[in-house]
């Protein structure tokens, strides 16, 4: 095989569970963002259940088509798990039993029985070569079948994300020529829109003249992970910083973090706990912190003053405060904030007040409107006002990865980002 | 077109957000699981890239193949939008312009100036029948294709979902004598595995000597949401009511809900207010309720008393009650509650105090385990202790669904749950 193959690709996943609406298929949507960052261009994503004609049919098609092409469930031990029989027929090479691979599930299975349907899934077609999981009992594997590369990764998540990292990446790199994991720089984009960070990302490689560095962007609920790929490690470096000097270092992040993370890491650097007060953000701030197990080293608690009756009584507002300003307005989230502080003895607070939709608004404080304090013990209180777009659910969310990012920021004893930015 | 054709389908995710893995395709699940229970065969799903050569190769297949095809995406207003054309090429006809479809459109920007290329919005395939979108600007449509129907449906969600239920189910019932959208009952299972939910499903229906219903679920985060199809009404009532008898009524509902619909439900009714009192679920109880847009007419807010410190400075649990059983015991999750009510005076109050793991578990309290009690102004306090199964996450989530259903449960003055079942 030569490391000039077309970088075309077919993710075929198999299991009726996927075709009868039953399991969510995420192996498409990883599998496509990893190898689009890798240079790949993915031809289509399947769906196919486990019948042995239709599987059959879309993977003699996919070897036709693809340079490499990614088959995800079926090999478990059962009848229904089609994949090794199948990649092993369209090769027109038979199974063979390894032992080494046999060992690796016996001792996974540490003494108790075995059933002997798990010698299935130690056995592979001839000439390829076996990926071991960390992770599970199922080796994947990978060979050439006509033209194509043909990789067979197993289907539960925390096996087959592992595996293909560790595993197929090195693989790829070699028959593809595509970059391998130590050619990679991860990165984390916060608050900032998709299209903003593909803009400055362009603009950015365009300003420095680089041509041979590619992107990978992933949105999730918190942030965009970022992957650069290929190039020099300096070119990697100067293109990151470029983002930074673009976006602000509050926005640009390097390695995969999350904003939870950022301010646990610190807090635990400042030996403080913080103490929220949520209104509109009802609970996710929290929710986020307590994501991370171990939470309660850095997380004293909080308030859900969600009524204005709350705000008064669990963080002594003022109700001429409330009425004169109105919930969402600086004075109230001051003091929502000192008033948090002060009733737990915390050494930080951060306090959220905004409409966060579909109703509320108004055309002083249309939907969107958010304002968010943040009181230290020795440092004061600081309060920034925001005008979030998106759905209810959106508002709230980029609520509480702002108010996160506010208490980290001013813990740094840093500038908070420029709130102009539409996010 | 006849009541006969074949049962089969081919689901088409059109966009290269999918295939370069930026957006995460629901649609295919969605339609898999609502297909399914029509008694389609569903024969693959596909994500296609906004390519003409690579969704057009994939439509002429799927027409071939399947009875129905249905079509997702591509129906916006850019010349990366494919559907429209392809699908009228595939058909061999013209598009046409619609004035009513137009006027729609028009009537949903309300006086803005629209773009002159939103006009294709109100092309489709002669011959064609539109389908209403009562959510955004583009319709669907579906017609004949060659022995095949291809139904074109908009990407968006919040669009796809109505108008498949209120417009292609009544297409699908007229041309493959599949049950209509009178033929169902739809239901909700709290609290109950997938598992023991279809084994209820199949014993119940042994039990009735009932053949002619099918049965699907969709599992969400915080329900299993389920429908009867095909028989009589008669059959589906008696099917529901023996599926109750068996899992109990506060685990089996009629119609699509949530937990947090129905608390608040039996808030509004009441004309009671709700605090909560979170420990291991930090923020997540409250966040489901305010998921729910208005929720401060029932919401009053609450605690996260997630540090010792937390439960007895915000709450008044006392010192030695946390010494002498722990922050996960009876004692202290009732003094929580009773606390967090008295400091509010809110009418109703809810605390969770559990171990939500990873780390954290004890021979005697293992990872799991989780009390909650319910604290009513009127009706005193009561107390339940779970074991609940899974990953921190998971039993977070559970520990959520659970204390909701706990303060309906008690709102509407019946037993809770048999906490006995594995959840």
């Amino acid at each position: 095989m030569s490391g000039s193959r077309p970088r075309t690709v077919v993710l075929l996943s198999a299991g009726t569970e996927l075709t009868e609406g039953i399991t969510q298929d995420s192996h498409v949507r990883f599998l496509a963002s990893e190898l689009t960052s890798l240079g790949f261009r993915v031809l289509r994503g399947l769906q196919v259940p486990d019948d042995v004609e239709l599987f059959r049919a879309e993977l003699s098609r996919a070897v036709e088509q693809a340079g490499l092409v990614i088959v995800t469930g079926g090999l478990g031990p059962t009848s229904d798990d089609l994949s090794r029989e199948l990649v092993a027929e369209a090769a027109g090479v038979p199974l063979d039993f390894h032992q080494e691979a046999w060992d690796a599930i016996l001792a996974r299975f540490a003494g108790r029985t075995v059933a002997s349907t798990n010698r299935k899934q130690a056995m592979a077609p001839r000439g390829f070569t076996l990926l071991p999981n960390a992770n599970g009992t199922a080796p994947g594997f990978h060979g050439p079948v006509g033209g194509a590369c043909v990789v067979a990764l197993p289907g539960p998540p925390s096996e087959l994300r592992p595996m293909f990292s560790t595993g197929v990446v090195p693989v790829l790199a070699r028959l593809f020529g595509t970059g391998g994991v130590t050619d990679v720089l991860w990165g984390t984009a916060l608050m900032v829109p998709e299209s903003s960070l593909e803009e400055a990302l362009r603009s950015g490689a365009a300003g420095l003249g680089i041509q041979d560095i590619r992107w990978g962007t992933r949105v999730d609920e918190d942030r965009i992970a970022f992957s650069l790929r290929g190039g020099t490690p300096a070119g990697r470096d100067a293109l990151f910083e470029a983002l930074v000097s673009t976006l602000g270092q509050t926005r640009v992040r390097r390695g995969e973090t999350r904003p939870a993370q950022l301010v646990t890491e610190a807090l635990l650097e400042r030996g403080a706990r913080l103490v929220v007060a949520e209104s509109c953000t009802g609970g996710l701030i929290a929710k986020y912190l307590t994501d991370l197990s171990g939470s309660s080293r850095v997380f004293w608690g909080g308030f859900l003053s969600y009524a204005n009756e709350a705000k008064e009584t669990l963080l002594g507002v003022d109700r001429r405060t409330l009425d004169e300003h109105g919930a969402v307005s600086e004075p109230v989230v001051i003091a929502m904030s000192e008033g948090a502080r002060k009733s737990s003895g915390a050494e930080a607070a951060v306090a959220v007040s905004g409409v966060a939709g579909p109703e509320g608004g108004t055309p002083e404080k249309p939907v969107g409107t958010v304002w968010i304090a943040v009181s230290l013990k020795d440092g004061g209180s600081s309060a920034w006002r925001f005008a979030f777009s998106g759905s209810r659910d959106m508002v709230r969310r980029r609520s509480a990865v702002a108010a996160l990012l506010a208490v980290e920021a001013r813990l740094r004893g840093r500038e908070f980002l420029d709130t102009r930015m539409k996010w």
